[in-house]
This record gives C-alpha cells, structure tokens and sequence, in this order.
C-alpha cells in the first residue's frame, strides 16, 4: 500500500518527511501482526547445556514449503532411516533471502516433519494404498521432526556451519529437546550429496523455481 | 504486539481510546506489507468466458502447505490420473478462517501443483529411485496445476458450491487460462471420497492438526 495514495485523504497538511516519520512511528507501535506465523522471525532457543527447544508445531507448519518426498518403510527393508513422508519447510526471512540472493543467510533453519504412509484398512505389500485419485503413497500420521541450522557463529567448525537436530521418530509429543548430532550422522550424507550448500535442492523444484538466474 | 507495552513510551498522554483509533490509523495508512505472498488475499480472476486466469505462480508456492501424496505413473499401469507428486495449498485468509473454525470458508481456494517423479539416472521398476536417504519417491520437474475454489456465490448449483479447474497436466508454462470443469470430472469423486466437505482431510494431517476440537 502507497503512503502517496493515501496521504491527501488522511494528513493532507503535513509534509512527505513528516508523513513518513509518522509511518515509521506506526510500524514502530504497531508492528506487523500477521495472523499466520509465515512472515515472523524465528530465533532457535537452547536450554543451559545447549539443548535446542522444540519450537511450537504453529510455527513451523506455516512457514514456507520447499518440499516433500516418500521414503516407504515396505521399500527399505521394513525400516526407512525417515519414515515416511517428509514435508520440508524454511523459515520465512531466510526463504525471502533465497529469493533474493539464491543463497541460504547466516541463520537458515529448514524443518523437515515426517509422516508414516497412510494404511487404515491394510496396504499393498509395497505400502501403497488406492485410493480415488490412484495408486500411491498417502499420508498418514506425524512419525517425527528434525530441524537444521546453518550459522557460521553458532557451528564454525562443523562443515558448512551446518548443525542437525532430530526431535525423534516418533508420534507427537515429540522430543520437547534435541541435541546436536555429530557430524558423520548428518552433514556428512549432506555435504557428499546434497546440490546446494548441503541443501537437497536437487529434490525440490519449489527452490529451484525461485532461484535468482 | 501489545499496544499496551509501547504507549507510555511513546504518547503517554493520550487515552486508551485514542491510543487504538491512532493505532487503527496507523494500520490504514501503512496496512500489512508481508514479503511473501502468504498474508496476501487472493481473488480468483476470470475472463470476460468465465475462464479462470491462472494466478502467479510465486503466490501459490507460498501459501500454507496442507499436504502431498505420490502416485507413481509406474503404480498406475503407465499413466497416473494426476502424475505423480501432489503438492497442496490453501489461500491465507481461508486457512486462518479454518484454523478458527475449522470450516472451508466461501471463497476458499485450493491449489495442487504436480511433479513427475525424479528419475535423473534412470529408476527402479517400480519408478522409485535410490537416494542417500532411502529408497523412494523424490520430485523432478513440475507437471500440472489445478484449482478448486468453492463459492455459493459463484457456483450455486455445484455440489457443496465447488468448482474445478485443471491448467493441464504439462511442464510449466500451464496453461493460461482453465474452464470449469464438468461435476462429474472432478466433483462427484470428492463428494463421494473426501471426508470434509469435499475435502480429502483424511489425507492432510496438517489440516487435522489445527482443526478446532
């Protein structure tokens, strides 16, 4: 919304650097206050010893969706190392810098939220299900949360100053608390693999698709 | 953001009163001005032959995520009725009104964009692919793009007052424009399958987890 539009009606006696002192006061008193959690900073909190708080689930089920993928249980030998579904999602300012720059900020937290496949009444002997719309893989219930960190002063040894914590594979609650894990159970497969900065973005067009060329 | 907290600081002579009519000023003028699309109300556009104008694809790649399924061409004897992966959406405004009251709103947009499976090297039988996280189903390029909007106002003889529209099943760019599907295409197998109001929530447990109790 332009200030110059709506000037003349509302203050038409006050100058443009005056008009914009005022706005600038406004937002200082009012503040942005989006009804859903997708454009709110998030800064991870830890306990004492380093542990880092579960953030609320709210939060993070707005925030911006970079992707999903199904690792079935079935087609890993009954024990996907995710089960099952995975739905990941970035948090908004680093999201608007990645749309900005193609890079991921000092700060980057992607959240990775995991399902079970979806099976109510049996399943199809690779896990599968039919339903209306075909053959597939549905979702069934939450089974698990992890969240990633890049952040050069929080992890400046760890390779790309990438840090991962899981919050368990489990139904919710889900672990209240993570500790960091060592860097050969996850930045390692990340740093052989992932395309991107230790990002899988070779798996998530929706990044891909907003990349500065 | 209390206004409460900030007023004693910044105009500690005006009542509460006062306080909130500056404060609903304040919001005239400068109005909300997220940086993603996801506060944004989305009104759907149509052409002068009530074809439908597919919207930008950066507002619907940032509205909240509500859910994705896979299913497989290979699982659907070569030709999935929607290849393959299933990435689903809903307009701001009608998931904060869901959020409140756990009803689809009228004028409640939802979106479902496709990608092809990725299969960059080739792929198992089954169309599944070996990756460092499991063997599953990851996404490759963007496939097709539908909507479903329901609204009394618009669609009053649609079953439940929705309508479907698909931009095609093909790599961007879709197609510009959509006409309104037949209610046996698309409707009858919602009204049929889905557990709310046309709605597959059974399958999107990020629906089931902020719907009121």
């Amino acid at each position: 919304m332009s200030l110059e539009v709506y000037k003349p009606t509302i203050k038409p006696s006050v100058t443009t650097t005056a008009s914009a002192a005022f706005v600038a006061l406004c937002v200082l008193i009012t503040g942005p206050e989006p009804s859903n959690a997708q454009e709110a900073a998030y800064v991870p909190e830890f306990t004492s010893d380093k542990l880092l708080k579960i953030p609320d689930a709210k939060l993070w089920r707005e925030w911006p969706f970079v992707g999903s993928l199904v690792t079935p249980n079935a087609m890993n030998d009954g024990e996907a190392p995710f089960p099952e579904h995975h739905m990941v999602y970035i948090d908004p300012l680093s999201w608007v810098h990645y749309k900005k720059t193609g890079e991921f900020r000092e700060g980057t937290v992607i959240a990775k939220e995991l399902t079970l496949v979806r099976a109510p009444d049996g399943a199809n002997e690779d896990g599968s299900t039919d339903e209306v719309s075909g053959t597939g893989y549905f979702m069934g219930e939450y089974s698990g949360f992890e969240i990633t960190i890049k952040s050069e002063e929080l992890y400046p040894d760890d390779p790309g100053n990438w840090a991962y914590y899981s919050f368990g594979h489990q139904p919710e609650p889900y672990n209240a608390t993570a500790m960091r894990q060592p860097a050969e159970a996850c930045n390692s497969c990340h740093e052989a693999v992932a395309a991107e900065d230790f990002v899988f973005t070779q798996f998530y067009p929706v990044l891909r698709s907003v990349k500065p060329k």
